[in-house]
């Protein structure tokens, strides 16, 4: 899809911002000061609350497998037992991680918020921003209250703009899925920044998906999109992804329910992707002829994370060169045979190497070449994505008939600019 | 050590580029146009030899472990199995990978070696440069007479200019192992150009190690040394270490072997990293109290891999959350525990994270930040490196007694650009 200007853009986003019934969103900005680094100044924050008409007990969270995650994520897994919960309230800004009384002051958040609508159900706290930094709770709880003015069920634009942090733009996709809808934000500025680069995801429905469903299907469309996606090999200390349902509208069954959940994922997976501000290209890798489905992955997702792949994309250079020492380092760490007379390589459907031989003229260089510079996006970002172009890469092993394939994103000077600058 | 002009570097170099008794070295520049890409012009090419007196039969490789060797790589594992050696032939700029003909090419170039010199012993070759080129047989033909009258024995410098690609400067060190001497050389310029970031290493030795020994220790040495710096967390398709011994000293024992061995490994492969022209600073981490040394690897390799670490260590920036959440990612992805209470974060000496908590302040943020600037190097690359200083990071896990370090090299806005821009 091309995005000539923002207000191409908006019109999409503003079709698949539809709020499923049963769900009102709220926003509130607020200021405060750091506690640890006063000279830092005054800094904003949002608070953006999901509530549900009526408690959920359908609902499902994949969390971080990062070793030192933060505060909410270790809240947020708790509070899967729970027989139901009325929703979410997310705060960017300060990611509640290694900070002092962090548990203490997610829970009294969440409390405060029930407390605040008369609900008997808990919310799920959710934070993103930079980590180390404790939760300004005194604030927090002076704008709390105004949550309750402000909700409103038209829209989830305002709740995805309000949990952004250096994401360029707001992330929505929503899709039918049978007589009712799944509409889901995502925020995530992908290697920008990256103490502030936690992905959150948001998933609103109402299908009465049975609760089990839920946590059965969630975490395998996790699985084929966001965990296929890869902006710079790390997971960070806040990743969460989590799924609501009203209940209110019929459910269609688990396999329709799983590919409306897997379109609209997939979707916003690669928007997360082109968002980081850094990224020209989004490039995905895909890995075929593998013996099973997980060789494939870990090799497609060791290409997209070289950095000598990424920095090639980046300059529209088709060293082919560089693509197969990623693949053959990637096959030696993963104790994977290449046999070189089977092996081969296509770039945007060319093939530049096989039968043990790159294909390798000056007028093919030119062509890849071209094929990079088409799929490109303009540096610095502007406040919109200008189109949904991907760069494709394909391997083929020869050695079996899995394949698998991981997005991510090239490595531009901007990146490093942006990252080494901050806060110095 | 400092280096405050080129004429300080240059007279340490100069000092440990002594060859040992019973090695010759000679070069020879060429010219040559591509076969694959004639657009690309005219191209400069070094033969670079290393000749024994005598043939030897004391000699040992260490070769990458990437899946898609260059043809060098393949030969030169098999000739390990020879009796006895006569020298190395080095050749810059074409890598010899993945090109028709290649492992005929090398062979070829291997046995002219042996006619001119009438030696009944072999060479290994050993190629650096582009992917995918085919070596220029005919032009390397013709240059390799003049290899006879350009043979000398007062040092290693020409030799260890003559196979550098991009690298900034010659990397040469020595030391004395008994009555002899280990001298080394390596080119490798870490990230820049990285389809020409090849790692050869060559050592040379005048004592009389046992073969067996010889194959015994380089492996363990190569482990501790090579093996533990990381500039992009690849394996090119040509890293080759060589060891080869004229024998003409009395040896010292393993011990002593290895120790001096290790010394000279130690401070060349920091020479590697230094050297990567989008380098600005080298950093090392340690991870100590892990249950076992392979874990404490794995999880430094990681550290210094990850670009929010590389940025941030760039920008001269105490971002210690970025630390920390890239440690958590490598712990998470390995399996291994975080105990909050018993890990700890130092950097330069400073603890920044112990008890639970980070320990950050402005006034502590500003002394990690001129810690970090006073391990800058200059960008972009001098044709000498200033200093020798290393940023220092050290995690202690608190689970056991276990610990090692690993040690790489910041991401720079250079590195990217010479990378992207590299070629188009």
């Amino acid at each position: 899809m091309q995005y000539p200007d923002y207000n191409a853009y908006r019109r999409r986003i503003l079709n698949d911002a539809i709020l499923p019934d049963g769900f009102q969103t709220a926003v509130v900005p607020l200021e405060f000061i750091p506690r640890e680094i006063p000279e830092a100044g005054k800094q904003s924050m949002n608070l953006a609350l999901i509530r549900l008409s009526e408690p959920a007990s359908s609902f499902a969270g994949v969390f971080t497998r990062n070793a030192f995650p933060g505060w909410p994520v270790v809240l947020g897994r708790k509070m899967l037992n729970v027989p139901g919960i009325q929703g979410v309230l997310v705060n960017n800004k300060v990611a509640n991680v290694g900070a002092e009384d962090g548990m203490a002051a997610s829970e009294h958040l969440s409390e405060l918020t029930s407390k605040l609508f008369g609900d008997s159900a808990p919310y799920i706290p959710s934070s993103t921003g930079v980590i180390g930094w404790s939760l300004p709770l005194e604030a927090m709880e002076s704008a709390l209250p105004d949550l309750k003015g402000n909700l409103q069920s038209d829209s989830l634009l305002p709740f995805a703009e309000a949990i952004m942090t250096t994401d360029a733009w707001p992330k929505i996709r929503s899709g039918k899925c049978g007589e009712g809808l799944i509409t889901a934000t995502a925020k995530g500025a992908g290697m920008v920044e990256p103490d502030m680069a936690t992905m959150l995801a948001f998933f609103l429905t109402d299908v009465s998906v049975p609760r089990d469903a839920a946590r059965a299907i969630l975490p395998d469309v996790v699985d084929e999109s966001f965990n296929r996606i890869s902006i710079d090999g790390e997971t960070s200390t806040s990743d969460s992804v989590l799924l609501l349902s009203s209940g209110v509208k019929p459910y269609p069954g688990d396999e329709a329910f799983r590919l409306s959940l897997m379109e609209t994922a997939e979707a916003l997976s690669e928007d997360v992707v082109r968002n980081g501000e850094g990224t020209a290209h989004v490039f995905r890798v895909t890995v075929s002829g593998a013996e099973d489905r997980q060789t494939g992955v870990n090799l497609a997702r060791s290409i997209v994370n070289a950095p000598l792949t990424k920095t090639a994309v980046r300059g529209n250079d088709p060293n082919v060169g560089r693509i197969l020492q990623a693949f053959g380092s990637a096959c030696g760490r993963a104790g994977v045979t290449i046999h070189r007379d089977r092996l081969s390589l296509d770039i945007g459907g060319r093939r530049v190497y096989s039968k043990g031989t790159f294909h390798l003229n000056s007028q093919e260089e030119a062509a890849l070449s071209a094929y990079f510079r088409g799929k490109e996006l303009p540096l610095p970002s502007k406040k919109w994505p200008m189109h949904e172009e991907r760069v494709d890469i394909e391997l083929h092993l020869g050695s079996g008939n899995a394949s698998a394939s991981v997005t991510g994103s090239d490595l531009s000077e901007e990146y490093v600019k942006i990252n080494a600058d901050y806060r110095t």
